[in-house]
């Protein structure tokens, strides 16, 4: 039997490209023998024909003209690496109606403009395939579309950023300040020149809807997570979170509940026993619950030029053999129900509280009338000297944000209270 | 459009059919929904007819006559929960032939009959899919075959065994004996009457036969993986592991090494940094090491009626998938290479060792030089009494498995040593 030869395109040649191109001539005779064809890549759209991109490319295979690879009718899959949600999406829609599959690792895209590119596959009758846009080489996607689709999924609970993931790693083990963690974190290449979007928890945020769509079969875009990001952590916070038993992570958090649906980004206390407590440095993990299989967490490197492109290939592996048994669009939208998202203050939590105080009697009765007649009720707390002024530290029982808000808001008011310091959540003890 | 109905037969019903029969009625339409056809059970093949289940099953669901299950043409998807080589291998290669789908939990026939399972299984142009068998609701195969699939796998290393992890862990937490511990095991239910095929490491051992063959892409069975169960560890190993900064786990370990495939269940020294140090109770959990993707790690529980279930359940989603699109046999066989096995004596590892000894002078220089003429070196020794005798702890740089046993044979004749009390080898240092 001649063996089938697929023809690849790909939509942009930086760090993830340059690791496809590797994988490939890496491992090209195996993945062929287990895709069951020979992949082939055969032009690859760039800005510059000239850049000297440190790997050995066959002549011809670059070209600036991105016709060259949508218009060829060899080249039955189009891998986009290019980023962003411009001309990377114009691309891929006409791809994908034009009956190419798709393979991206765009996760602003793929987050912002699922229904688009869904409805793009489906008319093109082709597949578009994304397990490189979440957590890099883990797999994430295919676990929670396939593995575990006989599930309801009850949560999600992601460390899916790595630089932030670093950074609050070097504080809790060198018990280094945000900012001296951040400049470690550059130095290390873990962070950009421009971290905000991973810090501020936005990454997060995007990748997390993805997540989220598949999980509860409901469309999540960036824009319906409330985010937190890491930049008001602080070394003292770090320390209080070991003292009690935890450690703090930036968490990206699914549920679904009764209200509708709970997402969000934020640091928050982690009990040291839950399993994404020991996920440290760089690595990423999502931790899920499901119904049926219970508690399951996928580990491994979230980013990278390798791992990343591991999860590219392996897209591209798939979208071959369901080119060889004419099976593109094997799994297509999985967003067929319309559920609400839960409203941020109705969502309960245990809460993590730092107070900079007046020293003096009678304060902490104050304070805790306060809660009480807010109805947040109090699980710990400590007192401690800091300087001329007392550090109350508090951990509350579950409460409904809105009123732990109101709480520090009145708190806030008191003449004896200097500053509302620190409020982190405190999740991972239970589903 | 109207939907198709796929339905499915199930040959067995005891705890995991049990458990497939709960998972469809409480997420039924769900799971319609997601596969993209509704799924019907409509034959289950028992031996007992008026046995009380605990179950609300419709009238004429269940059969003593196989025939009506591997007969009936509307049936194109068949189960197979008994458990065994007997009938059920008999009945699922029939099924395959006949061009059903067949999704089974049955790690011994997976194990011992893989290939003629996928010689069945192209005749016949069926899907045999087996998640269930390894690691219950883990997705740890499709993983592997899937999303991995990019790689070369350099290393795997499981706790796929929930009843020897969870002695373990009671050993390493209360200070109990391995007798008590395989008591307490017992009463909570996590130790069959006879826990031989656990505690002895065979059970684990036909997993990782399983995993070993994707990873590798060549055929390695039960017989091939050398085996050590649990019995002869010791309170008193636990507590040198903990002082060294070890946890004991009982690993099935696969490698990939320029000598052949390394395959091997024994009880070993894991770092307590390791993520699988941290893997307790009865969660499993499979550490992946591959050249693209770097270390990855799939946790969850292993075992149990509805984490079983949901890896059933989701297998038969994906073969509904398959016969929607007319592409069963998606998945084949991916042993396509024949690699030899790494003889064992040529595995190099550390190793721990706990003698017992005649304490006076002279002893340890005596033992030292042995291990120095069998090429062992030593990296850390401590010597401590115990009774009238010395004991004395040693943990070697790694070597090569034949010269440590040889070094152990002489040892062991020398007069002032009265016993080799333990021998455990230190893994997940590096790959």
């Amino acid at each position: 039997m001649s063996r089938r030869e697929i023809k690849v395109g790909m939509l942009g040649l930086g760090t993830v490209g340059r690791g496809v191109c590797r994988l490939l001539a890496a491992n090209g005779p195996l993945l062929d023998q287990r895709a069951g064809a020979g992949i082939t890549l055969k032009k690859v759209l760039v800005r510059d024909l000239s850049r000297d991109r440190g790997l050995a490319l066959p002549p011809g295979l670059l070209t600036t003209n991105a016709g060259d690879i949508l218009s060829d009718p060899e080249i039955e899959i189009v891998i986009e690496v290019m980023g962003g949600t411009g001309s990377a999406l114009e691309y891929v829609l006409s791809a994908l109606r034009s009956g190419r599959s798709v393979v991206t690792a765009n996760k602003d895209m793929v987050s912002t403009h699922g229904r688009e590119l869904f409805a793009a596959a489906a008319e093109g009758g082709s597949d578009i395939l994304f397990e490189a846009s979440v957590a890099g080489g883990i797999p994430i996607i295919t676990p929670l579309k396939e593995s575990l689709a006989a599930n309801r999924i009850l949560s999600l609970h992601g460390i899916i950023n790595g630089t932030t993931n670093y950074i609050l790693t070097r504080m809790t083990r060198e018990g280094l300040g945000l900012a001296e963690a951040l400049r470690e974190a550059r130095s290390a290449g873990y962070a950009e020149a421009d971290p905000a979007a991973d810090v501020e928890g936005l990454d997060a945020a995007r990748k997390l809807a993805i997540l989220a769509s598949i999980a509860f079969n409901t469309r999540i875009v960036p824009q319906d997570v409330a985010v937190e990001g890491i930049m008001s952590v602080t070394a003292e916070d770090i320390a209080y979170a070991r003292e009690f038993g935890f450690t703090i992570k930036l968490l990206a958090i699914a549920r679904e509940t009764a209200g509708g649906i709970d997402v969000r980004v934020h640091p928050a206390f982690v009990p040291d026993g839950h399993p994404l407590a020991a996920v440290s440095g760089v690595f990423n993990a999502v931790f899920v619950v499901s119904d049926a299989a219970g508690e399951s967490m996928f580990y491994g490197r979230g980013a990278g030029e390798m791992p990343t492109a591991s999860a590219v290939v392996a897209d591209v592996m798939d979208a071959v053999r369901h080119l060889l048994y004419r099976a593109p669009g094997l799994f297509g939208c999985t967003c067929f129900e319309n559920k609400p998202l839960k409203p941020p203050g109705l969502v309960e939590s245990r809460f993590y509280l730092r107070l900079k105080v007046a020293d003096r009697p009678g304060v902490l009765a104050a304070i805790a009338r306060v809660f009480g007649d807010n109805g947040v009720s109090l699980a710990q707390v400590v007192q401690k000297q800091a300087g001329d002024l007392a550090e109350l530290v508090v951990i509350s029982h579950r409460v409904r944000e809105a009123w732990l808000r109101q709480a520090l808001v009145d708190i806030g008011g008191l003449p004896v209270v200097r500053e509302v310091a620190s409020v982190i959540r405190v999740e991972g003890e239970d589903h």
